[in-house]
């Protein structure tokens, strides 16, 4: 089974179990993505750019690191399913799109404004 | 094939044949993350809360929401790889410890500071 | 005295008693705002928003949000300071700017995409 | 006069000649507030850590940092000014706090989890 289904049936359980869906409209579900965005932002703020890889290898900043990533996906999955897109499907149309976009021996190893 | 394994391998894909695996270190993918949280939210800003999900049911608010979701799974992912996260692992583990960190039974119906 | 002066000065003191010019180059402060924004996000999250206000005009939302304020405005002055940019300027010269691209009598009552 | 006082002054001008203050709950400026740092976040995403100064320091990255700068202060203005926060006042207060909590003695050239 697909995971990104999987976690949208599991946030869809957790959600329903606690009654929380009516605080869960679009812009709420946003804040709270901002929210953990700023967590995950928090704990590499100041680590030099060339040592965060290797400090993010082991704890602590790992097990903070994969936390933070998680709250991230979860309210992404979240605001997804209330909007009733499909997340998985939507990402593989926008690579391809991407892929079209930027051709890969016209950019090659320079950093466009925007790449995706 | 899990989903989020085959996006790591295309965005890893991606990135590789443009040679910008380069500029992908943590803090400059994090950044890129929030780029796209921005023009997600700037999507929803001006829309009354409570319109939010009818607005997104047809286009071009749609399709647009579609798109930045998109772009922030995409560096989320990325992120997760360069970090070497099994992100769907990490995330199944997180919904598990806030089940249990918020008893469904204590918490129906309240929204808490902080659910995950 | 200008009071954007006055705190671009004291961040910069605050930071060189402390030694810590060399943790605030413009990614990592970019990130530090970012941490500051999402704790600003999440005190407001499930707040009804049409109830934000007046929850916020008393504690503890009041003081917890005026304290958020206030670090994002501390990292957005030593962001600027650190490019060597003044902020008040540029930001009467962006309002000036917004106000033609914007002509009160084309957008009045109209939620525009982007105003600033 | 203060900066701060007269930037919110100019915003609520602004803000009332098109008829905005509909629009400008607090969640609402929340999201244009984020959407406005992650334009910031855009400019500098792929360059490099230590080039970023030199590279902000001249056009274009020098004019369009600054306008997104702007963007970020004229939202935090609006924000505080709907909650009705004195922004200059919370932050002098907010440093005087830190430098309370992080004596420059204790902490001097170590970077804490959480400066501000």
């Amino acid at each position: 089974m697909s995971d990104l289904i999987e976690l949208r049936d599991r946030m869809r359980a957790f959600t329903d179990e606690r009654d929380w869906a009516q605080f869960h409209d679009p812009k709420s579900l946003l804040l709270a993505l901002v929210g953990e965005v700023g967590e995950l932002a928090e704990l590499f703020q100041w680590v030099p750019a060339d040592q965060a890889i290797e400090r993010a290898a082991s704890d602590p900043l790992r097990r903070r690191a994969a936390e933070e990533l998680a709250d991230v996906l979860a309210y992404l999955v979240r605001l997804a399913d209330v909007l009733d897109i499909d997340l998985a499907e939507v990402t593989r149309a926008k690579l391809a799109d991407s892929a079209q976009r930027f051709p890969a021996g016209d950019v090659r190893g320079e950093a466009p404004d925007k790449a995706l």
